[in-house]
Formats: C-alpha cells, structure tokens, sequence
C-alpha cells in the first residue's frame, strides 16, 4: 500500500517533466487483445488492484480507479489506504472516465497516456472532447515503465508454422484475399494490429499471451510485399521459408511507429480504428487518407473452411474423452476422497494434456461450487478454493487449445441432492439451450434475432442471465472471437449476419447470488438448411460431443419437443464418442446418454 | 391508351416551358400518408396504371413506371401501347430510379417534380446525387395539374372534436409535452405535416382519407401559440372554440409554404425530414437551423393512455360481436345461398355498422377465397369477386375506426374440407401467432429480438411469410402506425423499443401460390410483468375477442404449452363476449371457444 502510494509520487514527478497534467493507465496490450501479457500490468502495478478489467487516472492530487460490478468489492479491499477513488462503473452517480478527465483537466492542460494502449478510436474521441477547453493528448511516452524498476519483458516466446492441414488455406490465399479487399477499397497500404488477426493471416501461432497462441506483432500489407514486425528470435526456418515464399519482410517489433510516418500524403492507408492503437494512428502524416473499416480478416476468419471444420470436430471429440472421463471420475469420487474446485480443475487439465494435439487450456477453468458458480467470472484461487461435497452443483466451464481447434465448454455437474428450485432453473436453462440449437432461420438473420429462443424459458419465469448468450470461437486461437455472438441488444462489430462455417457458443444460465449458479454451454457450427423460393435457410449444428446431466432435470417443465431434442442431441454424443470408452465408463455413458422419457 | 399518350406529349410540352429535362411523379399526397385522396392520383392519371405503389418518371423521349411485385402482371397490361417501360423493383436488373434519373438527365439537367408529394429526405438524396453531374432539380411546380381538367378537389369534409373521454388528454397538455421536447431540443419553432400526428395533438378528426379519419392539415408550434394550416370551413364551433381556448390560430392550407418562408436566420426549427415534404424544406430559407429529429409526436402516440385503453378494449368487444355473428352466419349458410367474397366483405360491413360508435371500415376488407389468399394484398373487385363453396378457407382481414378506437383482426375461416397441407400450415401458423402472444420479456427489446417467436414454427418447416410479422395500429387513426412493430429484418423509425400501452398486431401467415393463403391476426396490447432484480418485464395482452377456427387445426404439430395457450384465449374471449349473445349463437360460440384436447 505504502508501495503504491511512492509510485503515484514518482508517476506525478514524470508528469510534472513531461509537462502531463492528467495521466491515463488503462488495462490493455497495443493490440486491443482481450487478455494482455505481464508486461502490460501497468494499472495493476500502479493501483495494486489485480481485477482484470480498470482503468487509473492520476491527476496532481487526486487518483480514481474504475472498473464493473465483479470487483467492486475485491477493488475496494485492494484500494484501501492508496488514496485512490473506487469509481463503481454502471452506477447512475460515477462519471464517465472522458467526463472526469474534463472536468479536472485544467484550460490549456494536457492529458497524457500510452498512446500505444488506447484504441484510435478512444483516443480521438478523447482528444475531441478535451479540445472544447483547448485541452491537448500526450500519448508518446509511457511515464510508468521508469518507475517499474522489474517489469518483465515483452513475450518472445518461439513462434511456429500451422501448416494447411490444420488450416486448410495457404498464408497466399489469406494475403490475396486482403489484397482484393484493399482493392476495392482502392487502398494503397493496410494497417493490420488484432494478434489473431494476424495469427490468422499469416499462419503462425505462438506462445505470447497465456491461453490464446499467438504472437506479438503488428503488420502492414502492400500489394506487392507485407510486412511483419516482430521479435525475429521468434521465429523457426520453417515459418522464415514461408515467409520468404510469400514476399513478407520481417522487421522489429517496434519499428511500425516510424514505418507509418513514412506513407505519403495523398496515400489511402486501410485501417480498422477500432483496433489499431491511437499512437500508429497519431504517427500517420497528416494527409494521408486514413480508410476505416472493419477488419476484413475478421469476418473471413470466422467462416471456418471445411478443412478447419473437420478438424474442429476431431479435437471436440477429444476435447469430449477428456470431458467424460472427468465428469466420471468427479461422480465416482465425490464423498469419498478430498476434491476441491482447484483440485479438479487440474484433474481435468491433466486429462487434456492426455490428448493428442493438446497444446494449453484455451482459458482459465471456472470450477465453481455452489454459490461460487452465481459469480459469473468466478475463477477458483487458493483463498477461495472451495471443497465439494456430495450435494449441488459443480459448475465447470473450461476448453482447450488443440492443433486441430480451440474448444470451450461448460456442463453443470449434479454431485449429490439438488434443491428443487434449482433443478428448476437448470431446466429450463437446458430448454433455453436446445431450443436456440435447433433453430432453422433464413440467411440475414443475426444473434439479435435469435437470442430469445435461447433466453424465453427463463424470462417467461422472471429470470434473465444479464450477458451475452454466446460467443464466436477461434481456431487455435481465441477462445472469444468476433464478430458473430448472441446476444438481444445491439452491440457494434459483435452483431455479424450469420454464415455457414461460423462457430458459436450457445450458453444460457441462471446466477443466484449466495445460492447457486447454473451455465450449459455448447459450440455450434453454423450449417446450411434447406433452400426454396422463401431463401436460403441455415441452422446449427453441435460440434460440443459431451452429454448433459440428467439428474437435474425437473420433467415437468419440458414439452415433447424439448425432451426429443434432448435426446437428439445425447444419441449423436454417444454415437460420436462411444468408440473411445470402454468397462465402467462405456456402461456410464450409456445410461448418461439414453433418452428421457416422462414414464 | 392513347389518352396517356396525348397526356404524356402534354406533360413534355410543360416540362419544356419550365426548362425541366425528366420529370418525377411519385404516389403520395402532401403529409407521407400510406393512402391518398383521389386529388393526388397523378401517376394514375399519367400512366393508366391504377395499382397502389408505384413512380414514373418521364424524360424527353422515354417514360418509365417503377412498381412492386404485387403489381407486375397488372401493370403490364395497364401500361401495354403507352410508350411506359415497366420497372420491376427488387429484381437485380432493374435500376433505382435515382440511378436512371442520373444516367438519363443531361450535364447541367434540371429534374422536375412537384416537391410537395416528395420527403425531404428523398428530395435532399436526389440533389445530392445529381450534383455530381452540376444537375438541379425544381421542386415548385405541379407540371400535370394544368393537363388533368377534371382533377377532384383536395377533400374538405367536416370535421369533428374528439372530447376527452376519448382522447384521455386534453389539446393543451399534449402541446405540452410537444413544447418541453423542444425546449429539450432548445428550438423556437416545429413544424409537423404528418396527417395522424396532427389528428392526435389537436384531438381532431375528420374524413379526408378514405378509412383515415385525418383532415388536411399541415401546423407550425411556437411557444406561445400554434398555427394550424387547414381550410377554415373543416370546422365545427365546438373545434373553434378549443381551438380558441388553445391558443390555436388557422391559416389557410396552402399558406404553411408562405409561412415557412419567413423563418428568420439563425432561428432553430424542428423538422422530421423523413415526413415534411421537400416543398416545406426547400422553402425554409438557408441560415435557418433546422434540427431533424423523428416526430415526438409519433412514439408518444403510439404508448396508449388508460382512458384511450379501456375505449379500445370496447370497440374490440363490439368488433367481436360483429365478427363472431359474421363467422356464424357464414358457417351455416355457406352451400345454402350464393355467397361470394364482396357479399360476405358488405355483409360484415352491414354487422359493424350495427354497432354504436362505428364510424367507417378502418381499411378496404379483404375478403379472399382459398387461392385468391394467396396473393398478399387481394382485395376482391367486381372482376375478381369469387363464390364461395363448402370447402376450403375464407381469409378475411378487416376492421373498424369507433370512437372508441381503431381495430384490425384476420381470421381464416373453415368452409368445409381442408386438405392436411393446409391444416399443417394454419395449425404452424395459430402456433406462432400464440407463442408470441405469449412472450415475457425485459423491458429494452423491440420486434426485431421477438419476431422470431412468432416465425420460428414456420420457418422450422422452411415456410415463410416474407412480410412483417405486425404493425402498431391507432386510436381512431391510421390501421397501420409507426413506430412499433415486429420484424425480423431492422427498418428504419418502425423499431421502437416496446412500451406498456403499445397496441401491434400479431399476424403471421402461409400464402402458397395458386394454391391457399391463411392469416390469423390478433391486436396485443404491451403490459407490465413481474419487477424484480433483473429489471422490469413486460408482456402481452389480447384485445381481440374472437374465437379462432379450431377445425382446421392439426394437433399433432401442437405442443402442451400450445394447446394451453390457445384454450386459455379461448376461455378470455368467452368471458370477454358471451354476455353479448343467446340462443344458438351462444351454442356455437361456447363450441368454438372450447378447449382442444388431444383424446
């Protein structure tokens, strides 16, 4: 605490020098990715609020820290003594941060921040804002790192080559593609900065951000060469043969900030501001004819081709043993030896690293008991790891990361006696579940008009799980990928028209605070239907091959329809994956997989 | 035919003596109405073509007429020798007609249309676009006025004060909420032109429209006073006198074009571009701040007031009676007399008119047999009028304007035999309708997150109705009134997030082409749900009364939940109507309002 209160004063000296009135520390990487390295903790090191998600403002003689409703608790615990402001986000009396900021800004001030962690778009929504006091953004210099005497280094963990059996298109085919879309854009030059996007475009994988493979880099594309800056240790001869195949020039990582001071005036630079940090953007000339549009890669890379598809299936399947055998194992063995949430999580992470192909967890595994499973982004730690008992639910939502796909699923595991309010809600989330999967619906349609086939049997009872139903899936990369979801309110760049090939996440729930918390989710491949004089219909199919506990369905809140998508759903798992058991296992899974029936 | 053609030749001679190189007709009258007096027919009268939708547009040696898919087959044979090339809309090769307009006009051309009958918008669009090629357009002449020498009048029926035990709000507390929504908007004047809106701010009805009861009527609102622009001898004392009372001053019609002239520079006007003409913009002066916002008029309309509610469930009784007396009378007398569908539309119409407080038929009825269903916007004519059989379904789709309010209800009704397809079809098609009369939902949706309630049935069969689901309907106004409704596919000002005293109507449907057409059309009024900590819910409720053709349901398509619905509406509209009847009428009406069982 006495810590963080000597790094204010020191960050106060460096703005003080850099004539920065205000200084801004948000939580992010230059790339605007969802989890960021430990080189980035530069909120966390300089508030000592671990949470994943706040934003820092220092002024002279104040500091605030925002960040949501998951931690306003743990914020308030860790702020305490630091003479920083616990700003509750989403509540009708806390300012936006811009507002703040203006407020406190002196006329004429400056506010600064590290241009490289702020979006384009952020930064000049802010530089906008401050202009009508003539205040100025100073987004150069990162006035933390001097203070920050051990930080750790940007990742260089080795790269490597994914080569098309794993993703079915060559890093020529992706290039011309982009090359295409700059075409018609008539654009001369493509700034490209998303790590999965670039993970994506150019084959290559690696080890930079705990969970998600890729590697830090950022590019340019031109219609005759591309360009890659990176670390160049990271890379191996196979990715250099390739590289060099397909005319991309690697330069260092850092070197983008002075290459795109370099384009001409009168140049059209294609550039997705939504993404691309507001010091690449700040460093283009003026002049230069900035086009912003979303990341064609992005929708490109979210209809899986069918070589991805085949392959995403095989790693569910293995994805699916591991699955099964955990949930056996937990049912087998509860009550009878200690098991704590962290404890099964690591039984399930070891039975992953068994399969073939494995390469990490695609996320932290939520392995939440109880009451802890109505937090919604519970992750166990060792203060909170909680022991099981044979009673409730043990909620468990985790997936890996496969060469052949990135796997996320979650089933809530009945481990003794279940209330039956709670078998209740776990029915009708598993209604909520099926109904969406067997949707049919004609192309054009978004997750804006299907989420409520997902969402009505909880709010036909008063219930809601107040977040996104689902969420696109990378392949070998991101766990949360845009731009396809589910979700009922509108949300931009997250809202993408359906298309064969995209996989989502269908994953309703209900989260009672102290008592119990429910999710079932599954990955859906988008697949064509029929198609006739009314258009193109498409539907789901489930790629996510591991049965659903029966124990807790309450019947009577199921109609013939539900009941015989159930037990769809359960014969194609157990046709998919039944070859991979044998004994005890084989015998449970059948009973696990046979049908319901009212009688 | 060569009426048109002689007209045509007419309309070059004018477009030349006013320097015009294409001339645009579009059809609309002055105020964006769906349906227009027979003054403003000029595209009929131009091109012979006497469908309800439709543009033409003339240059010095070509004419084209841009129309619908209803409308391909009639408009071909209409314009057939005129010279007319027919434009087919939504199909690939046909150009917009702003396209065309800027292929066709000559370097530095001048487009001519009467900028009364164009919106702001469009006019504002087409401008725009011809400003590329130094091309103007004048919008201050009507160039087919001088040829059309029997031209009818622009109506002036008398009109009516609508008292507050209709309304629910006096004229001087809705000026009100008109005043302090522009002092939120900080503007000195609003200028309003749509028919309905006017008709509601001003508790003013008239008869101007066929099946609107609106009167022609443009209003500018200032602060102190309010000046409405509409022809003196509309008025009854009772209306002078609120008028009086109101502060409400009457200018001649045509005088709003001379007044918004004389807006002074600087001056902050209200306007919705999308509903003032071209006309009105063109002739506010430059300097002038116009602010474009969607007519608060419109949503506040559209949010019912309790005393506009309990009128409205009235007219639905009395709507009811003369349905359910139409229904039974149809029943046992088809194959006994000669019944065809404009007998059985005038029949209804005679059991309306029985009713107190029935005014007008609030839409053309459409009465359509079997096949003739099919096609979506069939209205029998004395040419197409079919007989009735005992087979097959009667669809009629039809309404009342009371001074309790505005109605619109569609029932399919069983004449005798229908074939199992058909059955299926009504049976998905009462199974949507219900279902989304069903829906609980969080307050924040609007129809595009519930259409598919309604739809999924059929589309779940590869069925579709490729038309919106429903439409907001009025309180003694137009049938069909923005701004809520449900659709699957956004549209622009008619996706109002749901609010308690909506009225949208409820209307899937199966239309197979030569073959059968079904509706089933109910009204819903949005109420309040449960309240609680995920937020507030809202749901539906029925106000329409009557019983919905049981005999051509198939139950085997019919879930529990289904079946409950439809016997818990059937017991409503029981309750809600039985006082209503005796004898064998009620026999038939409990039969038809029994619960369906599956044994």
């Amino acid at each position: 605490m006495s810590d963080i209160i000597t790094r204010l004063q020191q960050l106060r000296k460096n703005m003080k020098s850099a004539g920065v009135d205000i200084y801004m520390i948000p939580t992010a990487d230059f790339h605007d990715s969802e989890y960021a390295g430990t080189h980035f903790a530069e909120r966390e090191f300089m508030s000592g609020f671990t949470g994943s998600a706040g934003t820092l403002v220092v002024t002279m003689n104040e500091a605030a820290l925002w960040t949501d409703g998951r931690y306003f608790l743990q914020a308030a615990k860790q702020l305490e003594g630091t003479g920083i402001d616990l700003m509750k986000m989403g509540q009708s009396d806390t300012p936006e941060i811009a507002d703040y900021i203006y407020d406190k800004l002196p006329k004429k001030g400056v506010l600064g921040f590290d241009g490289r962690t702020v979006s384009a778009n952020e930064g000049i929504d802010l530089a906008d804002k401050l202009a009508a006091k003539k205040g100025t953004v100073k987004y150069d210099e990162d006035l933390v790192d001097s203070i920050w005497k051990d930080r750790p280094p940007i990742s260089t963990e080795p790269a490597f080559f994914l080569p098309e059996k794993y993703t079915g298109r060559s890093i020529g085919d992706k290039l011309s593609f982009v090359r295409n879309f700059m075409k018609e854009k008539d654009c001369d030059a493509y700034v490209l900065t998303s790590l999965d996007d670039i993970a994506w475009l150019y084959n290559i994988r690696g080890n930079d951000i705990p969970c998600n493979p890729v590697v830090m880099a950022y590019s340019v594309i031109l219609q005759n060469k591309a360009i890659l800056f990176l670390d160049e240790r990271v890379l191996n001869d196979e990715l250099r043969q390739e590289f060099a195949k397909n005319k991309i020039k690697v330069k260092p990582y850092n070197d983008i900030y002075r290459y795109v001071k370099k384009f001409d005036k009168g140049e059209k630079v294609l550039a997705d501001l939504s993404r691309v940090n507001y010091a690449i953007f700040g460093n283009i000339p003026g002049g230069v004819n900035i086009i912003d549009e979303y990341n064609p890669t992005t929708l490109e890379k979210s209809k899986k081709n069918d070589t991805e598809i085949a392959n995403i299936k095989n790693a569910h399947v293995k994805d699916a043993v591991a699955m099964v055998k955990f949930i056996y194992w937990l049912k087998t063995h509860i009550g009878k030896e200690k098991i704590t949430e962290l404890s099964a999580s690591d039984y399930l992470e070891g039975l992953r690293a068994e399969q073939e192909g494995f390469i990490e967890i695609s996320f932290t595994t939520i392995a939440a008991y109880n009451e802890n499973a109505a937090m919604l982004h519970y992750e166990p730690t060792k203060e909170s790891d909680t022991e099981l008992a044979p009673r409730g639910f043990l909620l468990v939502d985790s997936g890996g990361q496969y060469y052949e796909g990135t796997t996320d699923i979650t089933r809530t595991i009945v481990l003794g006696d279940i209330p039956a309010e709670w078998k209740r809600d776990y029915t009708l989330t598993l209604k909520g579940n099926m109904n969406l999967a067997n949707a049919h619906f004609l192309a054009g349609c978004t997750g804006v008009n299907l989420d409520i086939l997902c969402r009505a049997p909880l709010w036909n009872m008063g219930l809601d799980y107040r977040c996104g139903t689902g969420h696109g899936v990378g392949y070998l990369l991101n766990v949360h990928e845009a731009p396809n979801s589910f979700r009922w309110k509108v949300r931009e760049g997250d809202n993408a028209v359906f298309e064969p090939g995209m996989i989502t996440t269908d994953e309703p729930g209900v989260y009672t605070t102290n008592s119990h918390g429910i999710r079932i989710e599954n990955e859906m491949l988008c697949v064509k239907d029929v198609e006739n004089e009314y258009g193109q219909f498409l539907k789901f199919e489930p790629v996510t091959y591991v049965p659903i506990d029966k124990e807790a369905i309450d019947i009577k809140y199921l109609n013939d329809e539900d009941i015989k998508q159930i037990n769809d759903y359960h014969k194609m798992v157990f046709e998919k994956i039944a070859s991979h058991f044998s004994g005890d296992e084989l015998e449970w899974l059948k009973q696990a997989c046979a049908p319901l029936s009212r009688f």
